[in-house]
């Protein structure tokens, strides 16, 4: 049987992926620095092993024989996220790999240092470099897909998405966005809001991170949470570990940020037992990981039926102050202003940081522009998106994101798509169960909806492409207008 | 070069070595238990895909060509180490290593239960496959090495040595140790000693524990020190994880527990750089391991000169009591009392427990004794060495350890032979350096004693084989005589 010779191998690559996920969240959590260079060629020993054994030529005849084979439903859709997975390691060849992997970690060692000292200059040497590479990538797998160069990059982190349609997405996204912004912020601009007053002791805050894991339903008996300088989530579906910073003049970021990983763990934790192992029992896609982190963060976290909750739990941890009012924290987590920094943006300003981005990599990885002329391009957009210039700054401005300095081009939309996904998600759901205000008024709310993200997101795993999944849970294909509505009524107070 | 591509195949075994090292520590100490199954499959699939590759038919190839290759003598012993590996690795069908893994996990998971219930009965069942195993084991590796079927275990822990060399040792530690226990004890009965009154709160605990790893020169940017149940030394030479327990009624437990870890830990960081990665590079053998932990816990920490430092840390760990001062301390932790159980054993009555074990493996896998007949000699022996019986109560006598449920025959041994290598390494220290009396009066001294074992012990990693390891470093054999010396002087106060 050749589908099980392949399900054997794919079997054998997760277990290896898994030892590769616990070295790679020891690393960032557990080692001593000594240890980084013999813990860097020991993971980069097993990633070679794994690219050995996922394009090896015996694998093109198992796959050519199991289609002859009497396969279920579900098996012949397990095979294709196999075939899928070989082809995307197969396309490229070895030197340009590992030509890659060398001038990205090249450049981003270096960027920590220059992005500290604002040196775009010194950054474009080896970035030009990357660019070049990752040109090359794009042009040898849009060969082999067909379709743009960069759609073949966007299809490694979100399948069958392409540009044409997030063009469409984005323009939509451009023509009421840059207007809603100066909406909320001029209506923001007469709020008064009062701020925590710190030091917020780090065990009271790691304890009160896990009490609302709890509340959000993360199974500590297999998974756990941890420091890390910067937060991810990681480990195996039986063993999630997902990590925060904390900051102890504000809680706020470190509460967030665990609830924004504990969406991406209990996605992780929810998927189906009887596909572990296999390519199609995996999470979707980027784009999908990344609504569930934002179905938590942003739909639920920050609506004010969740928020009503907080302050016996903050009056436990840190003790009574005013700022720890209901309404006043509500108005903390939705307050919006346009920044710098994406990663401290809220979620109006949000798309207007990936847009930026994706226009610039979409066009530098088509040779539209050059890598040289980005800062000039980057601070264009920043004032016509955000009303701030970058021309000088650009240790602030393009210089901010790890993304790209490895070559990571076609990833950013992900964050996009996923704020997009989430709202439409998060639409579907209150009009199948009820609205959030009143599920949350209900005690067993939190585990409703929990239960309807099982049943249309976590369990189908990858045995859907991404917009069957989404046109199955909410009935229309992927739409701009959910987000636009969630934030016209969550900002502006307008409902449909 | 034949020699090159064995080089590249061992760095390569050590790079999973080194993943599998830091998983394992992970499963003793970090991992949430739902998380096992996963980790056990992932591990196990490493663990095959090793003994493939160290075991690969072009292996033996290799070997024979690059005996025709000029090599350096260094490269030659390394080569041999290669060797010595692949033909132990290569030696037992198969289907044996399966069969005796299964088993051996069988019986060690239902002796768990069956130690607690003492249920000797239930056991034996599961133990007479686990041994019957054993003996086809040892049988086919004295088959392939010449030497009797014991001696073929023995080598794969203690390389070199043999049944003949440690019959005349243990005779001899047999000949004065049953009447020096009695001394001691009649001799220490009429002293009184004050027991610390605690609890001991589990973080003064482990800071303590830190600093006297401090002292004793581990070195953290390189290693770690966590809680597991049962306490080891694991992760790998760049980073050493060290573990131990925590029992708020007793430090001194923790902390002994924790400088035998450091003694271990610190032979693995003080590796020779430039043999890392290949089979010449490792720690020597299980007893020349257990030489170092023990020569941290018994010859260093429990010398009145280095209990002399303790005070001072256990009032600032715990405030004062009259139990800290150091002439109290020196008597409680050379108290010498026969007991059941190994583990909790004192360095005088500690070889009675490993002779007894000892003399029934050899004759069980030798096929003098059967399964069955273990807890009648086990009591005889422990009446005649300890004045103890075991009769009816296996659960403290014969179901005690672990070793044996999972066939590790041949083990036992390294703990007596690493207390007679440590005994014989610091009598010639000492020779050359001066008394542990003299140099712990010294800024330095601790700092000499390393640097002492470094050079002798440490960065010889297994370039020599054991015997002119301990010739070199000693200028004589392994031999019983330091140990009995050192126990005169320390016990009965006789200095020859
Ligand atoms: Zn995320
Ligand atoms: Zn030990």
């Amino acid at each position: 049987m050749s589908y099980a010779l392949l399900s054997r191998r794919f079997h054998q690559l997760h277990h290896f992926a898994h030892l590769s996920a616990i070295c790679g969240w020891d690393q960032a959590t557990m080692m001593p620095e000594g240890g980084n260079d013999a813990r860097a060629a020991a993971l980069a020993e097993l990633s070679l092993l794994m690219h050995e054994r996922l394009t090896a030529p015996e694998l093109a005849d198992w796959f050519a024989a199991a289609q002859a084979e009497s396969l279920t439903p579900a098996q012949q859709i397990s095979l294709q996220e196999m075939q899928r997975r070989h082809r995307q390691a197969s396309v490229l060849p070895g030197d340009l790999v590992q030509a890659k992997s060398l001038a990205g970690s090249g450049c981003e060692h270096a960027w920590r240092r220059q992005r500290r000292e604002n040196d775009w200059a010194g950054f474009l040497t080896n970035f030009q470099e990357v660019v070049a590479l990752s040109r090359e990538e794009a042009a040898i797998r849009a060969e082999a897909n067909g379709g743009r160069p960069y759609d073949s990059l966007l299809d490694l982190y979100e399948p069958g998405m392409n540009c044409t349609q997030i063009d469409g997405l984005f323009a939509e996204l451009q023509q009421w966005l840059p207007d809603l912004i100066r909406q909320v912020t001029e209506r923001q601009a007469t709020e008064s809001v009062i701020l925590p007053q710190g030091p917020f002791a780090t065990a009271a805050q790691q304890d009160l991170g896990r009490q609302i894991m709890g509340l959000l339903g993360f199974d500590f008996s297999r998974g756990r949470q941890d420091v890390s300088a910067h937060p991810f989530c990681g480990g195996v579906p039986s063993d999630v570990r997902i990590t925060t910073r904390f900051d102890e003049a504000d809680f706020t970021q470190s509460l967030m940020g665990i609830i924004h990983e504990t969406g991406h763990a209990r996605y992780e934790q929810g998927l189906p037992a009887q596909w572990q192992g296999l390519p199609v029992g995996e999470a979707r896609s980027m784009g999908i990981h990344e609504s569930q982190s934002l179905f938590f963060e942003m739909q639920l976290a920050r609506h004010p039926g969740f928020v009503a909750q907080l302050p016996p739990l903050l009056e436990a941890s840190f003790g009574p102050q005013p700022a720890f009012a209901a309404d006043n924290l509500a108005r903390l987590y939705t307050r919006v202003a346009p920044g710098y920094i994406r990663v401290d943006a809220d979620e109006v300003t949000y798309p207007a940081h990936i847009m930026l981005r994706y226009e610039i990599e979409k066009r530098l990885i088509e040779g539209d522009i050059e890598a040289r002329d980005i800062p000039e391009l980057w601070d264009l957009r920043m004032q016509q998106y955000l009303g701030l210039s970058t021309a000088g700054n650009d240790k602030d401005g393009c210089l901010q994101d790890i993304h790209w300095t490895d070559g990571s081009f076609g990833y950013f939309p992900s964050y996009t798509l996923g704020a997009l996904y989430a709202a439409q998600l998060a639409e579907a759901l209150q009009q199948q169960l009820g609205s959030f205000a009143s599920l949350l008024s209900q005690p067993d709310g939190l585990g409703n909806i929990f239960a309807w993200l099982q049943q249309h997101i976590w369990q189908q795993a990858s045995l859907l492409d991404t917009d069957a999944l989404i046109r199955q849970a909410t009935g229309t294909p992927l739409s701009v207008a959910p987000f636009r509505r969630h934030l016209q009524a969550r900002y502006l107070g307008r409902h449909a």
